[in-house]
């Protein structure tokens, strides 16, 4: 007999629980191409996609994943030879230094390990240094995935600014947009990237780059673009074909259209503050049950931790142990580690992680740290009492989060 | 802000939660419904639909509700001025009733209230005076969803062999099918009866006609049968749309294969066992808030408890609001108090229900007594402590059960 | 190699092709069932069928295929040993009186065969000499799937008015609504039914029962009807479950819901003018086929003519060979001859149907008869050349079509 | 009143008509991409994409659409400055080669015009002379979409076999794959691609890159390859996530599974004999069509169409006229004329295309010369008479084809 039978619950982070208006946008027949609805769908998904990133800049929408607009983002920008610096918290950062040097760009990583945000101070000093302003971009995470991590971008604008260096400041938003709150243009930030299948709700297969004009201006002056990745026809197009550089992703944008719906229905503060708040759900669980043992949260600091994602560690062992268990007892998948081996943990079997973006209630919550308890008591991994009723507590009497 | 958004979860005694290969295998166009594939799926139905309430006799399926199941089983067996005994211990047995006399029987309610089960005995006592054998069936809950008392057939079936009463024996398997432990043949039941939308996981609209060789016998001395109810047709047809006296519910088919394979894959010992680990989940929660205040499970005796919905008072207006105040802040919908009405509280305002029937796993089951939690604590409904903890408990440790 | 692999066309007289919107507001979780949304789905979905039968009566909607209307309707009405007048065109009319002799009426058949619509002299006739009033009902079929006549109710009514006879004039809608132009209350017809699966383009397992007045007060002065059948309360009812006497058809109030909005965004006199239309493309084709050999349509007079279904004659055995080659073949299946049989051809083997009901449109239609030419030739049966042509020309340049 | 209401037909020459299968397997909650199911299914999906190109040799799947496949290929083998050859039928040669440019590639485009298939005597002689062998690659389209031109890849090997050049031979076959017969293997082709979204029946958003060893050599030789589109570890993963170089395509992946499924189940030589015989359907009845007026098929000899997309002319401005028609009249969309613009009518709009791939059955393609012809008819095009005859014919008595 297993309890794993009925809906299965998916709590990783990324991709997240599709809805039901989602999945039964795109179960339809494939519409023209060339002509008809695809053109006010596409540019209502333009319009209203760069709503969510809160810019009145430009979008260029991807048939590809958070990878791919990693390299797209870069490919308009740099070329080979040109300096990046990457603040990194998390693994992350590391990945998309990786796609600058496979682009032949130079990465200049900066390590503030898996357990710290960026300190704007740290760059500061570096750009400041750069008085040649060699350094073309800083790409950062706003959320990294992997640590958990939520680096905010204001004290960067302000660092840029201070130093009065010219480079542009890069988003990863992939695991954040749409979850945490952001504002990229009242922010400062020049590109913004972001994934269809965390906050956005839709199957992986979609991905974005917003950017403004100061990046605009800086893509004219490349001597070369690849045509996939020229973000110049998909943001500027004279066809709807160009929007997405060949065949648009069809049904993806019909997944997209009621995804958007749903965010603007409920209001964008809205569903930054329902994550907020169910963030503090998973924590007020996590952080009694750290009181009476093993587990531990990464960031003991709650204003460092992202809403759409947290990052755990229960000893060597156990966090696999969990995620196995959680899965064949209960039907809750969870996140396994990533990028947090040490030493004595080479393959980082001591951590999990639950993600907690997108299509999200209480209910929903409620179940996996439910379940989370359920199995730290089955697998006799020691914690502290009274974290269900702690976690019932915040969504009982949620606190007011303002933006 | 409402933290609501999300996947809604539907905890109401059916219809219950709908597997998504279900609602996938009903999403296709209609088949031919005269010859090819419609023959074998149909046959195949029937054959595994009578795996599911363990009988090795005669199955009519409706495309019906459960109301419909009542109709059509009397409908077979009775004709006006026979009389039938109703043991009620909620108000689904008053609603048969209400139902035989519709159709010109002579009902004869015993009333076992809200809160006891049948008892045996006095059904043994009223047959045996019944010498003239007048009564030619004994109607009875399995379970009765308003009240989830849980009657056993079995002392029922021991009353009528110890009367020596020839009376047919007649469960209401609706909110029990595929939940709570069933053998038709085994523990002597003529006729049972279900319905699609709750244990068997599909919409409403097919129910269920279950009928041994005794039953089988009656119906061939009725005089006259409605053409739409008789079950001969039906159960012995020459041609596939006899099956359904007229054309097939196509998609409701679809539906139900890939409902019973699910259902048999498991196993239906797991399956009962699954529904009763889970029940013992929402007790343990329930038990506990009663130790510190309003709330009361409807049985104290846990034996007399369906495993498939729980009945709960919390105090007169309190139940209403734990119901409003769930749907619109955790996105969980519970079932309303049906049949309680007190003087007190002729509404039955005092009362819910938590359905736990059908495509359910420890996820859905945790979440759901969460968010009650966070109910009880923001309605300041006084309760007990620890409740969700022993809830994980019994999903970290779940008892053998054995059947 | 087969030509069939690709998108199968099933142009059966019912089920017909179901709409993508149908199926996929069909494709969603379960809703509560006594609160909220349900509520106002229905009554809207009330407002809007009745539009379709263009009636400001009443309606009730049964969990049922077309037979168990044709019972409830019955039910409602009619107590054993009353007699209803039924003059047949084809099977449906004799199916529909067996379902009265097993309610005990005594139905007594007016017999126009297969080819002929009914003689509305020949029933007034009757009429005029039942002085009693001892028929309490005309029962026939707007259209009989089978033969595919049609008959106009407007000389029946006539008949009734003329003979000054109370009898109620019902009629069989199940083929012929949202195809063929129907107005109940303006042609006097006072009750009218019809079930999900045709012109409503729904899946088959609801049906409706359209009454007036007149109708409503008979049903007042029954003694008893059946509580399933009963129309009372799913017609005026106090509580949301009355409307389908028990659990509500969810998923297939969604699909409906869907259905009528297009219905309604179309018009009715569209989808009228459409059905017209595309029956005489398919009449063309079938006269020009007819001509040069064995095809010959049921139907020589088109006012006679349904336009939501042919059905023809090809040739002993050809009728089973044409559908077992178009499945094969090309992925067109086609209807089977129901209620033809002849000495020389007692399983109707020499006839098919075509149904062109519902979601139909040009391609679709222009299709089924490219399949039909192509079959005629790889059968070798004997037909007129020129026929795809002509049913091509009705497309070019339909005539108009005023209602 | 419009006949265009009822099942939309989409004759475009992609994206295709996709299967209910494939739509229903995308129709379900997104799985973890880091471990279970996702392996097999993704190792699965390999293998079987393989047997479709025929090859033994590698894949790399793209989260991408047709153009991205182009640049993903070049980007594997070439550096800046290496120069490409280009025999171009079409538009979508032009395509490849400005894809490469944007690479910092140098192409030489050899044209061939609009109606002729590639030369390979003439491809032979420039690969003779360049005897420092300066050219790295041959690209040509084995199907150009816009003229429905079909390139033979065997000649074009023999060419660079008779010159002793080593260029890669590399095949766009995103119009043909699963449509037109191919053999990468046996047919000496080193690098083939294509899209998910035409003879694969998936919705757009997926690309595949297949090469052979010689192929692979070439790129272990490459200095540096971007990290998005390197086939490496897409090819050769070590772990899950690497096939798609981040974010598995989750729901692409279920469609896929589904459309490799009923590929070979049919047998690709049965779909191939499918596609074939149906472009016979529509050339005769467009063969006939042309005899009598303005209508001209692009390629005179049949021997040069493609089997999956048929372009043709009808006189200046009635291209656009009958997809209009089409549409709004009888509910199918025709492809507009790429590519095809000519002094008098610079807009092409005297061509339209008919797309017949995939999911394509004779019921389908029937109807749309039907709904053509109706087309030709009701807008006056001087046409031959008795194409549809013509049509059905093929249907009825298809050749035998061979592969």
């Amino acid at each position: 007999m297993s309890l794993a039978h009925g809906r299965p619950y998916l709590a990783i982070p990324g991709p997240s629980v599709m809805p039901d208006a989602v999945l039964q946008a795109m179960h339809q027949p494939a519409p023209n191409i060339y002509e008809g609805d695809i053109v006010t769908l596409v540019e209502g998904i333009v319009r209203d996609v760069k709503r969510v990133a809160r810019t009145e800049g430009h979008v260029a929408i991807y048939i590809a994943n958070g990878h791919g607009a990693w390299e797209a983002a870069l490919s308009n920008l740099y070329k080979p030879g040109d300096r990046v610096l990457v603040p990194a918290t998390g693994r992350f950062a590391h990945g998309w230094a990786e796609m600058a040097e496979g682009l032949g760009l130079v990465p200049q990583i900066v390590e503030f390990g898996t357990q710290s945000p960026i300190d704007a101070a740290r760059i500061e000093e570096i750009l400041t240094a750069d008085t040649a302003h060699e350094i073309k971009g800083v790409l950062f995470s706003h959320v990294d995935t992997a640590t958990s991590i939520r680096n905010d971008p204001r004290p960067l604008r302000a660092a840029l600014d201070a130093a009065g260096h010219p480079a542009l400041l890069m988003a990863d938003c992939i695991a954040s947009m749409a979850c945490d709150e952001f504002h990229m243009d009242d922010w400062g930030v020049d590109v913004a990237l972001t994934g269809s299948q965390k906050g956005l709700m839709v199957p992986p297969g979609l991905s974005f780059v917003f950017f403004n004009d100061r990046a605009k201006a800086v893509r004219a002056q490349m001597p070369r673009v690849s045509r996939y990745w020229d973000w110049v026809p998909r943001s500027e197009p004279e066809f709807v074909y160009q929007y997405f550089g060949g065949t648009s992703p069809t049904h993806h944008l019909f997944g997209l259209r009621a995804a958007l719906d749903m965010l603007h229905d409920e209001g964008m503060e809205h569903v930054w503050a329902r994550h907020a708040t169910l963030a503090r759900v998973v924590w007020a669980a996590c952080e009694r049950w750290s009181e009476g043992g093993a587990l531990k949260l990464n960031l003991a600091d709650r204003s460092l931790r992202s809403h759409a994602v947290t990052a755990l560690g229960v000893g060597i062992g156990n966090g696999q142990k969990m995620r196995a268990w959680t899965a064949e007892n209960a039907g809750l998948t969870l996140g396994l580690g990533l990028g947090m081996a040490t030493e004595e943990d080479p393959h980082g079997t001591g951590f999990f992680r639950i993600g907690h973006m997108g299509h999200l209630n209480a209910h929903m919550v409620l179940g996996a740290v439910g379940v989370i308890e359920a199995g730290l008591q089955a697998l006799q991994i020691p914690h502290g009492k009274g974290a269900l009723e702690k976690a019932a507590e915040v969504v009982a009497q949620p606190e007011a989060v303002a933006f």
